[in-house]
């Protein structure tokens, strides 16, 4: 079994949560692996090792779990994209669109600058409205956004193209799931 | 300077917030530098790179902006105690007392066996309030705790002290901040 797959097999699959007919895919079970979480933050940072990232990106608050390690094993700041009020300084705001209604999401105003390059990290991308978000509010700043990676991308549902086609972001991923 | 006053130079504070007489001690922003978010990781982990540590908890979500790189650098699992009903599995669940009212934070059932021997990663002690619905959850398991680790502890505020005096849990930390 490659590497890939070995992650693979570490992801628990909860069918028919948080509704019928969805597939939960569970990074969870993968971070309490002592063999596969190290392995996946490493094989997530070797992706953008050569890439010149100066900062990575993560939203609250399982993309703090990848985002995080990713910026220590890179040599980067992380900066932290949090839900409304909870950042103690001066912030820029974003929402962005759910099955049903709006989220908002905030990064500090001097927390970015037009010199960084950027890398957004999460879990999981379905279809990208997350990630927008954050992409919007890094554009705010003028700076580069070098790349996306996520642990776990679910292609059927989008996101990588959207981010592609609307933004001219791409995104790498160390799993892929089709289905919903 | 030395990397311990360089990074309680990055710390920026904020006079009256949340409220009138209380100095904030802002973590963000050594996070969000290049130098000292990579700096503070690797001196988090050394300290306890010796204890064979299996896995770090940490708890949403600043929590986990520490606890996951450190569990990435000492090759360990990582595992989230999260806010009620965010975990997909089922869960053990302890309360922890707030100024005004009580907090919970759940952990997954199978996320810790007896053998493990367990790293608490948090960015800031205070009264340890959080660190102690911790603890209380890693004893469900009757695993090892083997330490606690903190990036800021607020001392005046005597969270250290009980973690030792009621659970017998010896803490470390990066930067001390007297006052509250």
């Amino acid at each position: 079994m490659d590497e890939i797959e070995y992650l693979k097999s570490c992801v628990k699959s909860i069918k028919d949560f948080p509704k019928s007919g969805i597939v939960f895919r569970d990074i969870t079970s993968v971070c309490e692996n002592p063999e596969a979480f190290p392995l996946i933050c490493k094989k997530m940072a070797e992706l953008y090792a050569d890439a010149g990232i100066t900062k990575v990106v993560g939203s609250e608050a399982r993309g703090f779990v990848f985002g995080a390690p990713v910026a220590a094993l890179l040599g980067c700041g992380f900066v932290m994209a949090r839900k409304p009020g909870k950042l103690p300084r001066e912030v820029y705001s974003e929402s962005y669109e759910l099955e049903y209604g709006t989220n908002v999401l905030e990064m500090h105003q001097d927390a970015i600058s037009s010199d960084d390059r950027i890398l957004i990290v999460d879990d999981l991308i379905a279809t990208g409205g997350t990630v927008e978000a954050q992409i919007k509010l890094v554009n705010r700043f003028n700076a580069t956004i070098a790349g996306a990676v996520f642990a776990i991308s679910l292609p059927d549902l989008g996101g990588v193209e959207m981010l592609k086609n609307r933004y001219g972001v791409d995104s790498r991923c160390i799993m892929e799931f089709p289905g919903h």
